[in-house]
């Protein structure tokens, strides 16, 4: 293990993150609220950032080899978590707490400690926001240009689908595909940024809630979240762009600068697009059925709920946990699925739960045909095996760390329903659970070993569980 | 489709089925309770089968082929159900209930929809329980000698752990298998009830509960199943035979006529003990710490109740219901494995977990060395591909039965505890789940559509889904 790279390029990743913080000490000094956490967090980020390139900058010339690759992702991560986390601490946040924040901000999860968070100051909630629209363009940049290239968890796939020059060095494709995806995603956001100007939302919240709708984050500054405006056009819009961000940006891209058609040809597109439909018109008709609201109001609070959980985005226009189970059902299953492979959603991701089924559905043939051959097709090309392989392992192990998880958190005396959706909210990257951890609740009451199990399980769930996981196995180390 | 070979079959297992109705006939004699609901049941299974058999006698010498055998091993425990349930409904148990009962006693689910359990005649509750110990048998004679023939589900695996003469045609390999398996069974049910005998319980209490531990039923006279007894000695005489009834029959056939070492040998058993050692351990601290009981009775509950659950047997000492979250987590996570294969258990299955998570793992080590081969590895041989496939397939279509009937009861009004145990604890055969069908509680309250969804889990279930699965696919019908 090259460890001389690896802190070469944490050194790297902290000076980008350290001026990123300028932007809340701006907002601070708007609102004529103390820049100092702000100008703290900054300098030591950036002079750690510095310190490391310095002194491992020959390193930056050496190998690049997939173990190290691994070691950067995941330390990357929690280190942005770790020096992100540093206002939090000046605003009366507890360590513990102020990790979990951040790491709930930078995996763009969303699940927050925070009890009230108006109480909390605008720079800070600015900055908490924006943590999660920096860990949304990590994560399409992982996702498109880094896994593949680590081999990880099946995106092999996507290889063709990223954008950008064709195969040479890992560095120099990373950095074109990054520039291409760092236009799109802003491109978009400022489209949502506007829109949301328009339907008379101020500066402030339009900013705020653009950085967490694109994200797939759901962090809001309001402790009702979306609900808070109470406008069918804002929940609208952000819907729409909900459904934009838990799609593949890889197919974005395309859609905007060769086939118009990129996305309606895509079959993991078609499949969310059903997930979709399909969610909210069961939902529409639960709520209808079961609440006293009308079927136009039940679509509304249907389509927003099942867009904000499938894409993992965690917003709520309403306090689903008092929903009959029924309702919730909806969402729990959503909560399994997630949204597209190459977006900021999180989640098992919708191409996997569909390849899965086509597996399963061969093997039925199978039973019946032994000797005949029909191979599994994606978007038209068979699916190699070594794909189903590492689809599979991480269902696998996904569904391992999920039980693992909830059975600690209900051990540790959380009640069953909440253990398990916190489980899944986090390593699904979503946010809000049910119960104790509902929309309108939040996570303050779980036990500090709880907020350890959860922290890791928003790292492990937001690096594609691989990232994290193969890290454990001894092979890893062995030289 | 050759229907012909599945009817005749259909009427031997009914002139099969037909005479074992005149031991609960003789048994309602002896309590002076009217033999009439035996004799007719009797009669009408008896000239069914007798006319079928009649009428495609010819048949019987025609070819099986693999799809007629998954019709006959679906079709035939349907029906064995279906002619079982006409006691039932002589008693007052209207005609769905009669099905759910009967079809809960040969798939030996046992749960029940009996309110009142012992306002039944002596006679039925005898039957009932009788049911479970012929389905039982015919589990294992399916799971060792049928199965494997028609290469359902990773079962080709157990064919070299099949007893009797080896590979020739399907039909004298069956019967010599079955007369093994048949002497194993009545072996070990008759040592359970000689020492059930010997700790004090009747003739008749003896008789229904070796019926029902032997084949993981958990049907039981009495509403406190189990607990209605309050006598350790005999709680650990079930507990070791559950444990027993729980491990695959082929290996206690080669433990007592070969050699000796077998069970201690097998992968499966050894990790079949090791979850059974640490989830009563674990247990029985989470029952210490949040009941007023002491240690031992701690370990009593816990001991009872994770075997009773893992081997998918659903007996009960205590209203597990009652229990705190955490002390239920441990029981949800082993109605999620159940027994070995080749036993008359239940569920996933231990070996199906066990070379899921082998899987998984060697799928870490090749992230991290991507050229490395390491085959997966079961009782030192290498597990094939096809294998590893039918494996996970069988766990992907058993997860989607479980979310779509868990769906189902929950969008028609159960809560969602209820909803996910009553799915889980049909599908994998166990009987009780939680809250409204909880193990002193029954499933009578379960709207009829419910019902209707739980009886076919317990079909599918028991049948190691795809065998009933494999008939909802067009290529099953095709010629
Ligand atoms: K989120
Ligand atoms: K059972």
């Amino acid at each position: 293990m090259n460890f001389r790279i690896i802190l070469s390029v944490l050194g790297l990743l902290l000076r980008l993150l350290g001026p990123m913080m300028l932007i809340p000490l701006g907002v601070a000094l708007y609102y004529g609220e103390s820049p100092y956490p702000f100008a703290v967090a900054f300098s030591l980020t950036t002079i750690v950032g510095a310190m490391l390139s310095f002194q491992y900058s020959s390193a930056d010339e050496g190998d690049w080899e997939k173990r190290e690759g691994f070691a950067i992702v995941a330390f990357g991560w929690f280190a942005a978590a770790l020096f992100g986390s540093i206002p939090y601490m000046f605003d009366g946040v507890t360590p513990l707490n102020a990790l979990f924040e951040s790491m709930s901000g930078f995996t763009t999860t969303g699940a927050t400690v925070f009890i009230n968070i108006e109480t909390h100051s605008r720079s800070l909630l600015f900055w908490r926001s924006m943590t999660q629209w920096i860990g949304g363009m990590g994560i399409i940049m992982l996702f498109i240009a880094i896994l593949p290239k680590l081999g990880v968890a099946g995106r092999q796939m996507f290889r063709a689908e990223a954008p950008g020059p064709k195969e040479d060095q890992l560095k120099p494709r990373i950095r074109e595909t990054a520039k291409i995806l760092w236009a799109v995603y802003v491109s978009i956001s400022v489209l949502e940024l506007l829109l949301l100007l328009i339907a008379g939302m101020s500066f402030y919240d339009a900013c705020t809630h653009t950085f967490t709708t694109m994200a797939c984050g759901g962090f809001s500054p309001y402790a009702d979240s979306v609900a808070a405006f109470n406008s069918p056009l804002i929940e609208g819009i952000i819907t729409l762009f909900m459904f934009i961000a838990g799609a593949n940006f890889a197919l974005h891209y395309k859609t905007l600068y060769s086939d118009k058609k990129s996305l309606l040809k895509d079959n993991e597109f078609k499949f969310y697009f059903v997930i979709v439909g399909l969610a909210t018109v069961l939902l529409t008709l639960l709520l209808w059925r079961d609440t006293p609201d009308s079927i136009p109001t039940s679509f509304r609070y249907a389509v927003f709920q099942v867009v904000s959980i499938l894409t993992t985005t965690g917003y709520a226009t309403t306090d689903f946990n008092l929903w009959t189970d029924s309702g919730k059902v909806v969402l729990l299953a959503m909560m399994f699925i997630g949204g597209c492979a190459g977006s900021t959603a999180g989640g098992i991701k919708v191409v996997r739960l569909l390849l899965l089924l086509k597996y399963a559905r061969s093997e039925l043939f199978k039973a019946v045909h032994p000797k005949a051959v029909r191979p599994i097709k994606f978007n038209g090309k068979s699916v190699p095996g070594d794909i189903m392989h590492a689809i599979i392992s991480f269902v696998v192990i996904y569904f391992l760390i999920f039980l693992i998880s909830s059975a600690i958190l209900s051990i540790f005396g959380m009640d069953l329903t909440s253990s398990v959706t916190a489980s899944i909210a986090t390593l699904g990257n979503i946010g809000p659970g049910f119960n104790v951890v509902g929309p309108m609740a939040n996570f303050s009451t779980v036990p500090a070993i709880g907020k350890l199990v959860l922290i890791a399980n928003m790292w492990i769930g937001r690096l594609e569980v691989f990232t994290v996981i193969v890290m454990l196995t001894p092979e890893f180390w062995r030289r």
